[in-house]
């Protein structure tokens, strides 16, 4: 009875199947025939035209995308609890060569237009300062919130205002989609650059960096074959973003991640720490009673002195989300 | 009848059993039980304590070892034609901060120690110079031969006189210990860091990073993540990387295309530009000879204006490299 | 009647004797008879051994020393208002290959032990985390406050529990000497390096970075020459250093300095945004006020909405400074 | 009697006036009035808009050069022998952020526009090639030849047709000139950038990098700040290349080395390993000769196993030549 992370769950059989078809022998890195179909079908998805590139990570795919977007003398405004900034070692350091992350506050690990109106008001445009160039946020956040489309649509308008691109770090992207209920391209925004995630929605190793400036993907390639993530045997990444889209896979399995979150936050409303929007469930709770539900067998992490964070996968099984709802309901 | 690349070449049912075995739930990242394994698999392979990190790539490989042996202002010693030089965008350049490649000749694509004597014999040592700190030899090598045991016990002494630590690019190591069928820690000589090439030989996305100092494996660990390189279902390369290894299917897979390989060569032993030694078998042939094979269903690479290239993979059909032999022949 | 910045005063004269009495011809970059004798001049001054190495910018100091103390996954410690992290357009990120700088708050821009440790407490210790392996503090401050010895030893022993090397950046560091009228060992606490500001204080172009580990002094002088800073003609360099050090010129020239600003201080006590310790006072003054100065001929610099800054040089002119006060009193 | 190196001369007359000139309070960085009359005292000086940036050395003009032309990624062919290959510590890898440098060879030092050809011929433009993005040559070249205008005019297209940006090395452009007789702006051929050496010619510690794209001047000028070159009294830098501009004092003091050099090359003509055409004399000689010379007084470097360097400066004196001509054809 996990709910330690998505990163746990097991892979799809419809992503195994995808891999195995994609066995027989074809051109290597991304010169294969699955690989060739991914702008388009990436491009479908979000109705404007894009690149999409696999990488095997999202760190990766973050990484590789705010280069694309910041001079090594730039900045990328994120949030404090910001993926990039608090768990990939950073990475985004070392892709853009020394470009800084300026961290925003906001409530549950979202971004709010007023942070970064502030934060570009307060830095003097000159030689001696770092300037941003990008702003990052992340759909879902990593307080398992979700940006509305009119949030997003505020967002972008910001940032152009301050001449900042927009990335979007969609590791749990599917589980956005699957709360808005809306098209993919409202719940990116205006989006330059979307680290479209998989792997914790049932994939194997495989994200989609999805750069709607096509411009910059010729760029993108170059460092992404610099960077170690050229695989030579590509066709096995792109089956699995394929398998993903194939009859909206993605949305499917994030909808049932969702679901099992939902019906936990239901068995202790006033307990939760930030609102249960995806399939992240942060809840208040003591060390006594983190041991007791240990005890009865449910693993999950620490949040803090006094709180826990419980993460439903897309294979999340009805009977020990049941039993953890009812674990919790108890306390 | 495709002889392009052994990246092309599907993966092995043995890898794939060991992939599906790996699908149950278990730790992210590589705190799973399968990577817990791989130090001391590797340890018992070339009898000596090492750290094995499953990378997904050669590139990431070469790239994330060659940063642990040199500091930025530092350099590398390779080939002129060494796969780092000639065929990773820079990677080395990237993950070393701007240490610098120095290029040396030899024939076949290997190094001789003369080579590297009169190299660092040209440096003078100050502040205005770089200074190499790494010697970086492939085996097998690009050119498709192998170093002998006696030729690495040499070089690796050459490196330590002039304090160069020392690098196996091993993409094709397994092909290489086919050959000489010697233990594999004679064919990797004295070496500080070796990467172990799985993907051409049957795996699909992993290939092992060897550091044979374990001083360096903490560092390379931080190094790898702020890559984007520690996939977070890191059990399915290390499952590649044991099925690998359990009962020498690299040594089995390695020996089959090595075998196809010298079949071919046999075939047209006067036209070769380099010994075969591997998998790998370079011909002089004429355009129109080229334009022969390929009306014949052959695929392979040009190799220069006079020349092409074949590899054999791991699962070369007989009927295959027959033909190839036969077509050549008749040339 | 200029209170600007102490960057545009001009040379002091002793200074440019010294420069006059360099242009004999000697070796080129640091192998002159005047560099070579720096290591032993800040060696005596400090009262133990240490490599000092002329650079042309606090900046270059600054970024040099970090770049030797921390790895480029790693991080320094720093406040919000450090000159490293507000004005350097990202130098330490450039020089370290893409380390962080981590924000810590303290009144008057100085960092207290607890601030460290709560920092360090917060971050969990993986390899998905940035590690930090410096604390940096500058002496004096940006708000021109200085730390005490004590407090110095305190911060130490903190950074050294916690494995943290101790960076001090003394742009102004004969102003923070000259306040404490301690030694000046006293005053850098156990600092692993020190940038030993010149510039401010009467020099042309040169700033000393003192490296109390001589061990880092070679990884240090590669790395200025790949920096462009290992200048031609470095005997100009080092004759400033030698001359500010010569009869103390230093903290004659900071000593100047500190009484121009204290005059200032006294005639507004009550306005004071910070404690006046060294050559910088921050006064809470109206646009209105402002202007009102200005249009009496004094120049400075707007601090925020409401305040300004004014800095007082070595040649700080008692009319001016008396002008000044006089002018302050009577708002 | 040193013919050591240009670096070891003093500093010219009208240098040290025109630094004592500037020594009145100003603006901090560049922002002074000397510093704000580089880019129309440069564009006057070559017929075209440019913006010229003061830096303290040689190595800093010539890597914020290739850092503002080439990507990461990407390359810059230069000669085997060429300053920024040899001398620089690895200069160009860190501004660049690791792009690479691709030597061709050429007699004298020089590069001939077939080199380029054949190397460009020689990468297969993909993405695991690193692809040049600039051509650098040096004039005068490192063996103290000069490039012809129609040369330049010949490389330049060249580079231009192959998409490359030019960069000359100028450290001692002046000579180049002083030797050519021509404009300027024909000696430095379609360069987009230039370091126009001043060091070495009379001046202290300023070079002028010169970039004929004034699009790219924003970037560097970042990228100078951020690389600690951006000093806080700018003043004294700017007053020093105005200096050298006054009254064609460059064009003179080179004149004048130039004149050296041809005095002693034409003392030992069939000795010469090079045309002497700057300020530098080459010259085959066994080591009982350099013994032989250096027991007479005379200071110079030697050069490889039966050579030496003889260089000239500014201030060379006319009994120290003529003693050095005599010793020469003496031998």
């Amino acid at each position: 009875m996990q709910f330690l992370s998505d990163n746990a769950a097991p892979v799809h059989p419809r992503v195994w199947d995808a891999l195995r078809a994609a066995d027989g022998a074809d051109a290597p890195y991304d010169n294969d025939a699955l690989s060739q179909r991914l702008d388009a079908a990436f491009a479908e998805l979000f109705g404007r035209p894009c690149a999409a590139l696999w990488v095997a990570s999202g760190t990766a795919a973050n990484a590789l995308a705010l280069a694309a977007l910041v001079d090594p003398h730039g900045a990328v405004i994120c949030h404090r609890d910001a993926h990039i900034e608090q768990d990939e070692c950073g990475a985004p350091g070392f892709f853009t060569h020394g470009a800084k992350l300026m961290l925003v506050e906001g409530a549950d690990a979202r971004i709010a237009p007023e942070a970064v109106v502030q934060l570009m008001g307060s830095i003097r445009r000159d030689v001696h300062r770092v300037w941003p160039q990008a702003l990052s946020v992340t759909q879902a956040s990593e307080a398992g919130t979700v940006y509305r489309p009119k949030e997003l649509t505020a967002l972008g308008a910001c940032a152009r205002d301050h001449g900042l691109k927009l990335h979007v770090d969609g590791a749990r992207f599917a589980n956005a989609v699957a709360f808005l209920k809306c098209p993919p391209a409202e719940a990116a925004g205006p989006a330059d650059a979307l680290s479209f995630g998989c792997i914790k929605n049932g994939a194997m190793g495989a994200e989609a960096l999805v750069l709607f400036d096509p411009a910059l993907a010729d760029l993108v390639r170059y460092r992404r074959k610099r960077a170690g993530h050229l695989q030579s045997k590509g066709r096995f990444l792109a089956a699995q973003l394929l398998a993903m889209l194939e009859g909206d896979l993605w949305l499917e399995n994030a909808a049932h991640a969702n679901a099992a979150a939902a019906e936990l936050a239901a068995a202790l409303p006033g307990r939760l720490l930030h609102p249960v929007e995806a399939n992240e469930v942060f809840v208040r709770l003591s060390p006594a009673e983190r041991e007791a539900l240990r005890a009865q067998g449910f693993g999950f992490y620490d949040w803090g002195a006094n709180g826990a964070r419980f993460v439903t996968a897309w294979n999340a099984r009805s009977a020990d989300v049941a039993a953890l709802a009812r674990a919790l309901a108890a306390l």
